[in-house]
């Protein structure tokens, strides 16, 4: 086996990561074909167990080769596209066999047969489709949200106040320029950055749980990754306060619909009386994320103000899309599927706190909101956070790092979209990362 | 007949506007039933006809009655929403009968059937739809988008350049912020607010036909309403002078498949070799005006500042959508598409400018450019631009104005989404309104 090490002094893993990286790319080693074991590897090359193995967590990383347990290290199928960055996240996320970050939805919630069939019924409206939608959004759609969130939220509002838009982004791409009577705005954390980017974009400072702000942005429902909500009380204290200072208040209900432990909190809009409080809807969780639809509903201190923009702005969001959801909604789909995602979830996030539980026992520390599909794990490891994402994701496992201090690393587990049959052994094997690492430190 | 006139001194048409407005909305002149003729109503209350035939008028323009040719008005369908600006529009629109303005679609055209189908086959892709789109666009359609420019428009990219949206706004809100070294952006003309509007939200300077602007923006291949085009040499020189200041030139491509009567000129992007020009373009007029699908390809200038920011923004148009239309495009039914529309636009501008000029003879005047869908006519009348606008309402004709002169009036009549069959009635038409008016003057 020749091999050039320590070319212009790189550390030796790379070398032997550039070595097979080659063999692949020349498909010299094809898609399938299994690794050398660390071992016979290691003895091959003259080399120690943790420089192959670095190697091959680099070529895993970089979606390469995947781990399967118990058997080793295989070539995947993805060579011969450039390695710019994007494609390299893109090429390493076919490969996880466990996601334990994503947000998306539960393959077996949504039904597909359902939607397609909306769909294909909003396709057949040829005229309404041979026409731009209206800036505002679908006239019917508007009326149907409108009574939708009447009846659920308690917000009275009419098809007039209402926006449509293509994600939350598009909203804001509209509501920022009606705001030049502000000049900050306040956001939960940093962490909302497509949120927090437009309005920096817009040139408003941004400003962090600052309730002096002119404008107060707020996911009531939604406050921690892990789920925990705004109480009433604090909700009323907010817009009292608002209401005080003459600031106004963005309230983003995402996730409203994922509260299990209580009844759903009243909306900071209805609470106002609509009074100084913008609301903004979405359907990305309920629905698919892939379907770009969510809506705002403006106070009356902003309507005049929008109407005289309003033919400045396309509408974004699908008009076919449109459609089939208004139909989809009117026929009490929404509703049947809100409940019924909600109860899956119930008993995810439980079945997920308790396998985190078992296994991680009693040194790590949970933490469980009241609403959401996600909760924070709390692990001592000498690992830092990308190292525990490369490590993990040499094994197929992809995970999310909510914080780092010493000696302990906090992840956000999300229990949405994996199936529950796949905690425990995800879990595990999480375990077993964290573990062998730490015992190599001693 | 009781009615009360001049209230606080209003005019009487008004009162008289308003007690059948009324009357419509109380349901008791029910929808189909026949207005009163002119001389009748004119006689039963003492007022002249032009009171009344004003308020009809009126009454056409928000909906609530339509004009039938040789028979009358009748009362349409419309009651019981209130009456906001946006409304009044859209009720206005249903009942139009011949639509000069719209640039919309030949119905006959698009392929309804074969769209389906690729949409159909998207929303098969159930494991994609699960999970939030690539924030810079599906990969895949990138990629097909970089080949199918590279043919057609000489552009020479990769997927990596490529950024999609939900139409040229949404590109727009991700330019705009990564052009913070410039301070002025200079438009042909102001009638392109959706693209001016976000660069002034974004508070840039606003120009017109300033070639000394940080940023140029153009659309070459639709120059004027009428269809003109920029000829090479302009676009040469406009590259020079570009570079020579350092500006950027934005090119939105729009309409550049609509070149009926010479070659397609050389995009502005590929004289420049990609250098100092983001390149834009859209599907709008291809295939629906309900799909949002456009894209921008950026410099070598901007990508890194690009990749930087591009984790900042979700993606605004619809995953299933992307999807389908990728394919839709790989299996040759795009350019199919713009080979058919291309030859049916070319003979449907021939038949209108044929019929404009056979109808209104050589008192007005003709303006077609080589590309397009729309042509200019300027006829001579005492009308305002909104009299002219509402007299044709209350007849079902919808029409655009895009000049006022003394005793002149220049409209856009555009060919796309009207059958050819109606282009002899719907000018006579206009020409009968024009004339009446004309007639009534002397």
């Amino acid at each position: 086996m020749a091999l050039e090490l320590q070319k212009d002094g790189e550390p030796l893993y790379l070398s032997v990561y550039r070595y097979y990286k080659d063999l692949i790319l020349q498909g010299k080693l094809p898609a399938g074909s299994k690794m050398p074991s660390l071992r016979k590897c290691s003895g091959e090359l003259h080399l120690s167990r943790t420089t192959i193995e670095n190697a091959y967590l680099q070529l895993a990383a970089d979606g390469f080769i995947i781990s399967k347990a118990q058997s080793g290290y295989y070539v995947t199928g993805i060579t011969g596209k450039p390695a710019v960055p994007q494609n390299r996240e893109k090429a390493a996320e076919v490969n996880y066999i466990y996601d334990l970050s994503s947000s998306g939805v539960d393959r077996e919630s949504f039904r597909f047969d359902l939607w397609q069939r909306y769909i294909k019924s909003a396709l057949r409206q040829n005229d309404r489709l041979l026409s731009y939608g209206e800036p505002q959004g679908e006239y019917e759609l508007r009326e149907t949200l409108a009574q939708y969130i009447r009846e659920r939220r308690n917000i009275h509002c009419t098809a007039e106040d209402i926006v449509v838009g293509a994600g939350v982004q598009s909203l804001l791409h509209i509501l920022c320029p009606l705001l030049k009577d502000y000049t900050t705005v306040s956001f939960p954390t940093p962490s909302f950055v497509h949120g927090s980017a437009v309005f920096s974009d817009y040139g408003f400072d941004v400003h962090y749980r600052d309730k002096d702000c002119g404008i107060i942005f707020v996911s009531p429902a939604h406050m921690t990754k892990w789920g925990e909500i705004m109480p009433i009380s604090r909700r009323l204290e907010l817009i009292r306060h608002a209401s005080h200072r003459g600031s106004l208040i963005i309230e983003d209900d995402f996730e409203n619909e994922f509260v299990y432990l209580q009844k759903p909190t009243p909306s900071i809009y209805s609470l106002a009386g609509g009074q100084g409080v913008v609301y903004i809807g979405s359907f990305s969780r309920l629905l698919l994320p892939s379907i770009r639809i969510s809506f705002m509903v403006l106070p009356r201190q902003l309507r005049e103000a929008y109407l005289q923009r309003a033919a400045l702005y396309n509408q974004t969001a699908s008009k076919a899309e449109q459609i089939a959801l208004c139909q989809f909604i009117r026929d009490g789909h929404l509703a049947a599927q809100t409940r019924r995602l909600r109860r899956l979830y119930a008993a995810k996030m439980k079945l997920l706190t308790e396998a985190a539980a078992q296994i991680f026992g009693a040194k790590a520390k949970i933490k469980v909101g009241s609403a959401g599909t996600t909760m924070a794990l709390t692990v001592p490891t000498r690992y830092s956070g990308e190292a525990l994402k490369n490590a993990a994701a040499a094994h197929g496992l992809k995970i999310q790092v909510l914080s780092e201090s010493e000696g302990a690393l906090t992840l956000l587990l999300s229990c949405s979209s994996m199936p529950s049959d796949d905690f425990i052994p995800a879990l595990t094997l999480l375990k077993n990362i964290v573990t062998v690492q730490t015992l190599s430190e001693l």
